[in-house]
């Protein structure tokens, strides 16, 4: 039995409450929020779980084994350092850290102390995004070509982090689930229609070696919601719309063929395919469920995971290097390896 | 009556002359094409026009008033300059030249030399484009925040040109005719997945004075077919979708309302407005009837147009800057104004 | 303070005593149900509120106001009865009895005892169907020519009551309220395919006194679940598409224009008109929240209603006419109009 | 070389030339229409084709072979026998004839005559019908349950017949062809809403032996254009959406399964199964060229067909019970197999 403790209860705070609440290995032993309203309610629905407006309170109850972060993002690093000290186990909300450095510091702070630390990239977890990674992963759409996502929809602003920490995390974290492939570089442009806002809509691009590219566009001032993902590949293509209420991802038979013969190097001919679609049937689950599933297994098999803090850090490093870009009009920023990856 | 010559007779041609013979007041004269088996069936169809596989032909008839040139863009110039010395108008297939010098010089000669050269931009004089300049122009969508297009499908790949110049030649075209502004930066992305060919999967920003961005996605390897183009504005916002047989244009009064009162200049309170959607009816009418209808005018009345060789100029130093860019992983480039605009 | 005991809390207890316990003038004194575990949750959320495995414990209790009845059909007559001899008043669930007979002695003894008898046709609240009253109520759409309705998906098979009764009952209840008209005869048509069912697949034509005529389709065995309903008037006609998210009313400037002069009565011709679409924006609020007020709102004022017990009979009418209908091929069966109506 | 004479030059007509014109083992002898100035633009299109005013120049030449009748309905049955007294072979269009008994002494005359008697039920010949065809032959769908169709749009109102056997004609030989049943009752329904004019809206249910039921919803006055068929079976469902540009047909792999255990009659629990989708790949080509290749083998091969008289006869036979149900408020109507069938 994994005892939990839960720092942040806003908005996603209840979530994890209960997905945590229902595993039947883990319990939670503590909520901590600064805002002693938020907590009130708690105590009809979890009479066993404690609560508290301190950290410290959690942190310090050795009997914790693990912790769960859900605060603003500027508090991660501090917070996540502190729970790794008082030796426990840490699942982070994304993105992980503020900076990369802080990223890199917490992924080596966890390695050193043998804690596992996890961030909650839960679009990973859901059945959607698991079918696109077992089709990529098995061959299934040839050489990958490219990842294209629009996610755009009217609001929410927020006031700290511009629009690639807030949504364009997600594409990253899904792209590099699925992909299983790094960027080397970026481009990325963006403007803030608020005066003294952040960037409210930004273009990402994402170089890889060899023949891909990646590309996200997200967008806080749209009239329309879309969330529509493209993979293309050599043998197939996808579309991935999470705003189907079933068909979320589509397969489609269909490219080109490139006829190239030695005698006619530069009349190459290229011919197209066209062949059946085909939506496989997802089975109807909790993302946040797998996802909580997941880090009680970390904790006891300690085995790297697609949703580590490597993985966390790889996130941060191509957020932080497109706002570095988009500053510059999209200059184009190398993403280095470094030492802890 | 205006006498036109047509040169260039392949996938367009059959529609340009079409359209000219429709018209009361220009009759086609000549049609020229190399390829004789091209002009064979015009006979039985249009008795009084005469072929030639020489453009030469078509020039040194002193009773042509005009031509149409719809050939491979890298003739434009060549053709577009011998047209001129013969004191012929010039209609040119988008986009107007192969560079933006070839693009500048046939300008000052069309103006030196006082005839008409207009660019076809066909999607400029389809029903839905023009609503979009009415709503912009009456300034119903309040001060323009962006403007993001996506023109993806399957196919047809080019061989001597990138994707820019083949797709995102409308875009610009359409963008440049409803938001009446011209872009001082570009930033752009692109791959080629065949080898040796032209980039197949390009992104474009734009940049402009103000709080106003552009962004263009094109993609000739894309699974499904996409014509989508968002407008926001302050006040509204618009969807045009060009494969919508009805509705291709949905004006949304959605947006975002600010309250930055002087006491509370960091916590200035954002408000969303989603109110009704309004799908103006459309005409139905040929955009290329009206192209045509716009030279025949063009000639006799030798005003400045939004089709004339300086729009077809504007949208060659973008696409120009955006092969630049380009090839530079998305290095900024800025767009000089240059003397012929 | 009116006080409330709810008798039946399967899958829709819940909402109603959520919706009803949110009331300032309403509080939920007793829910019953058969079975002692549905109820045992109660406690912990509701602890003010007494359960029972009786519903005769509710209606024995002085103290309490107003029943609401959601248990099976073929309970509503007995219930309902022994609840208004008890004084109380009803919102029953839809339909509102298993035969026009039990309707309307419900109905009779409700206005002879003076309480209110509410039915819970649960979509007349909606945003969408109070829009499409508004619309019709105002004449917007002219004179009404047909309503037409499909309501189908995967699921669930009923096994007491056929998919007219479980379905098409919304319909009704929606047509009722969006035409203020009533059908003067049915024809219906529908089969069974799991032996032993009843029919799960239904067709109902409704025939109205001049040019409106009624139609509703229902399925529990259909791929794709849809949700549409046309409305066509002489002066506009509109799409209610409950599936969308937003957008749920369309609203067409379209229909025909008939031009038939004097002397030429056999060749009149028809015009076609298509203007503009609009979609208005709807409020976003809970339809059973509405529901309770207006029967807490119905006891103080005690004026009629568009969801009393008439509507409730009318509905029944409609259905147990379409049943007998549908068991001879479409034969047309009238609706007799009826003492309580 | 089969000589063609197609008689009746309307907005059909050019299609049915131009495509019996493209076979190779046909020619075009002879168009006719009461109005010459339909027939003037014949003469440059193809020359060797000789018009007249007077389809019995036509049936009088000796070197004609077959015609094909594109004229109002009401003479296809003067026309038609015309046709083979004078020993041609005759293709239909739609319906067969304005009465099933014209209709059966069509199809008599053409079998004592020996002569091949086609209707040209275009949408059999579309590669979207032809897949549906497969999919039931092969028993891909298991046992058939069902058949519903909705066929509406704004326009075009026919003053000579209702809407039923100007829309539903092509739902009924759809079902006809995709089905391989025969209803043995309709129920119909309808209205119209023009003084004097026949019924623009209407519902037709088609009662089938066995646990098959068959509806077709049909409307010239409706705001948004539908095509859309659903095909129920006990393995399978589909959905024919025509006006996909692509993916027209979507197999759904979803349906019940029923658990009744012999204990447990009363108590039949029903299962949901969802699977996979699949939208095959279809093939772009002309149904009417492949009608015009069918109309010519026919006449070599002298098999029946799927097309023949004997189909066009059993669609108007269910249009003449439709249309006598409609006509009395959906009373059904049995549809007797009768002598020629």
């Amino acid at each position: 039995m994994i005892s939990v403790g839960v720092i942040g209860y806003g908005y996603w705070g209840p979530n994890l409450v209960r997905n945590f609440a229902e595993l039947p290995d883990a319990r939670v032993a503590w909520v901590a929020d600064l805002r002693a309203d938020r907590l009130a309610p708690l105590a009809a629905r979890y009479p066993a779980t404690r609560t508290s407006t301190s950290p410290a309170d959690v942190l310090n109850d050795p009997s914790v084994d693990a912790v769960v972060i859900a605060t603003p993002v500027q508090t991660h690093f501090e917070l996540g350092m502190a729970a790794l000290r008082a030796g426990k186990h840490v699942m982070m909300e994304k993105p992980l850290a503020a900076t990369s450095e802080e990223a890199a510091r917490l992924v080596e702070d966890a390695e050193r102390r043998r804690r596992a630390l996890m961030v909650d990239h839960t679009f990973v977890f859901t059945p959607a995004v698991q079918k696109m990674r077992d089709l990529t992963g098995a061959g299934e759409l040839g050489d990958l070509h490219y990842y294209d996502s629009v996610r755009i929809n009217l609001g929410l602003f927020q006031h700290d982090v511009n629009v690639l920490w807030d949504l364009a995390v997600h594409d990253l974290s899904i792209m590099d689930f699925v992909l299983g492939r790094r960027p080397v570089a970026v481009s990325a442009s963006g403007l803030a229609h608020v005066e003294g806002s952040p960037e409210n809509i930004a273009y990402l691009t994402m170089f890889f070696d060899g023949r891909l590219i990646g590309h996200v566009h997200v967008n806080w001032l749209a009239p329309v919601k879309i969330r529509r993902t493209l993979v293309g590949g050599s043998r197939r293509m996808l579309v991935f719309d999470d705003l189907e209420a079933s068909e979320k991802i589509k397969v489609y038979d269909r490219g080109i063929s490139v006829d190239q013969s030695p005698d006619n190097v530069t009349q190459m001919r290229i011919g197209y395919r066209t062949g059946d679609m085909w939506a496989p049937q997802l089975p109807i689950r909790e993302a946040l469920h797998a996802a909580a599933r997941h880090f009680i297994d970390m904790i006891s098999t300690n085995a790297p995971s697609a949703s580590d803090g490597h993985a966390g850090l790889r996130i941060v490093r191509v957020l932080e290097a497109a706002t570095q870009s988009m500053a510059s009009q999209g200059r184009p920023v190398t993403i280095a390896a470094g030492a802890a990856v």
